[in-house]
């Protein structure tokens, strides 16, 4: 199951409200980061389906033919997601594994993801446990949280996950780093359908009354039917997090540690990691005329262009009707923008 | 008669060699830089003519609907160009005098202009001279050309010009501020139509083999008539700048002093002087957003925006499809994007 939803404002002017991230063109060669997801996920398993926004099905299914989708009638959060998608899979094989992918990272060790996939596949078969992987911290990053094991694992094994650790500060990161016991959350997991609807209806009651009536409908009167009562019952579902509401409190999360070559493109300039950069350090995608300038991350459309002369270490991206200007290391700021375009009434940019 | 010819590149992505400078919005309060020159022109006389290309006629004519608009078949430099324009007024009246404003220049004070363009007409109504407006130079500017005079002037009187000096370096430049016997050659003439034609005659005779052609059509067969001779004898005509070939090596030039705020608007840095900056010192033209930034000139077309953050000193344009980021110091070098463009057969860009 590929989690595809949301609206990203990192990404901004290229992910808008009305165009997702994992949509974009931005893995290498101009493949979308859903559909480099989709060919990964292929190397471990059989059954791909992405879970995303009806108002983004449309452009997910033009973008992706052949891949089943299974389109959500209102936003509410993972939690709501991945029960859905369980819903489905216990549907057709009760005992399957359903493992979740964030549908909008980069991974460049591709053959260790499969194998470490299908490892997380081979430990959630044949244990009740939810089966995370964790990547390996190479930086006191603040902006991700952190899975604590008991004790720093060298190998590929399995550990225990000791505690779910929100966004650190950086002295705190930096301890993380320090300690070897700590890895990043990406968001990665794998776990049988049927022990996270189990999770589900001890730990989020509410969620799993929607999901009841949906695996009710599905099982008496088919998939549209099951659409139908999700399209009615969607709207007044509460809205949480599979992380916040299941694994923070449920019993039997384990992890396996890896390296992978992981990069969540949270900014423009994490591009650099995913794209590489040319002789002066410049990352481009779409024509660029850059002259005297290095270390910038410059982007636009096809069939636009972007010059630059003399300026280094920036973000220069142009998106549909909008331009972003910024110095690199402040490319988290892009969502300020997003903001003050809220603030100002000027939606139609954001 | 307004001199509205060539296509620039300084402006480069707003001014493409299909949309030439003078008629992009770059006045206060979104006037054309050429409907500004016309508003100024009919301040001081009553007939104003707009001499520019066939392929920006149709542009012309619609950004100022009811201006008289003389179409060239094919650019050829000024003297041909002012030639035309001399041929045509003393058509109507061989006495009359004509008085030559670039399309794409800015001037501050108007007032102070319309009384300088005044006495400008009457100093080439009484005497067989050629009458210039010459800008007293505010900085040791080496992108321009300079009128020599003999003596310092102090107040609004006419001296002769002694020579023209063409751009010079920046220490020859910087005597001619403290000499006090140099002014910037702004472009701006005045002339009996009758007198440029015979200097024309004397100096360039295959230039002025065409207009006499040109002249006995319109005499004897009217303005089509003249229109499609001159179609005919453009592509062969000599192309040479009015400066170059006339008023260089003819005698009775004379120059007006004057201050007048005139800028010829040559970089997207000029445009901080024309437009004036807001409190962090930034000159904005369309939508933009401003985070922690100062000092920089940001232009985009209406219905985009721009959003910086944390930059400083850059000039950041967006028009059409294409964006140019460069630091204001070195806007002179928009003109590098434009070589590179066509170095690279980008041309759609340039």
């Amino acid at each position: 199951m590929i989690l595809a939803g949301g609206s990203g404002t990192r990404l901004w002017p290229a992910s808008r409200r009305a165009r997702a991230k994992q949509l974009l063109p931005l893995a290498k060669g101009g493949e979308t980061l859903l559909g480099a997801t989709v060919r990964r996920a292929r190397t471990a398993v059989e059954d791909v389906v992405i879970v995303t926004a009806r108002d983004q099905a449309d452009a997910t299914a033009a973008a992706l033919p052949g891949v089943e989708i299974l389109a959500e009638p209102a936003p509410r959060n993972t939690a709501l997601a991945i029960g859905l998608a369980a819903v489905h899979l216990a549907h057709r094989d009760p005992g399957a594994v359903l493992g979740v992918l964030p549908a909008d990272h980069h991974i460049a060790d591709e053959p260790g993801l499969t194998s470490t996939i299908s490892r997380a596949f081979a430990v959630a078969e044949s244990d009740p446990v939810i089966c995370t992987i964790g990547i390996r911290p190479t930086r006191p990053e603040t902006g991700f949280g952190y899975l604590e094991i008991d004790v720093a694992i060298k190998d590929a094994g399995v550990a225990p996950v000791k505690a779910f650790v929100e966004k650190p500060d950086v002295a705190t990161a930096s301890t993380f780093i320090a300690g070897g016991k700590h890895l990043w959350n990406a968001g990665m997991f794998f776990a049988r359908a049927d022990k996270i609807l189990a999770d589900i209806k001890r730990l989020l009651p509410d969620t799993a009354a929607v999901l009841d009536d949906i695996a009710a409908a599905l099982r008496d009167r088919g998939a549209v039917a099951a659409a139908e009562v999700a399209a009615k019952r969607y709207p007044a579902a509460p809205s949480i997090s599979f992380d916040h509401g299941v694994m923070e409190h449920t019993t039997g999360v384990v992890v396996i540690p890896a390296d992978l070559g992981w990069n969540d493109v949270g900014s423009w300039a994490a591009l650099r990691d995913v794209l590489g950069t040319d002789a002066e350090g410049n990352t481009v995608i779409g024509d660029a005329i850059v002259l005297d300038a290095g270390n910038n991350v410059i982007a636009t459309d096809p069939g636009t262009v972007v010059a630059v002369i003399g300026v280094n270490d920036l973000v220069v991206v142009r998106s549909g009707d909008a331009v972003v200007v910024l110095p690199r290391s402040r490319a988290q700021e892009v969502r300020r923008v997003v903001d003050e375009l809220t603030r100002r009434g000027w939606d139609r940019y954001s």
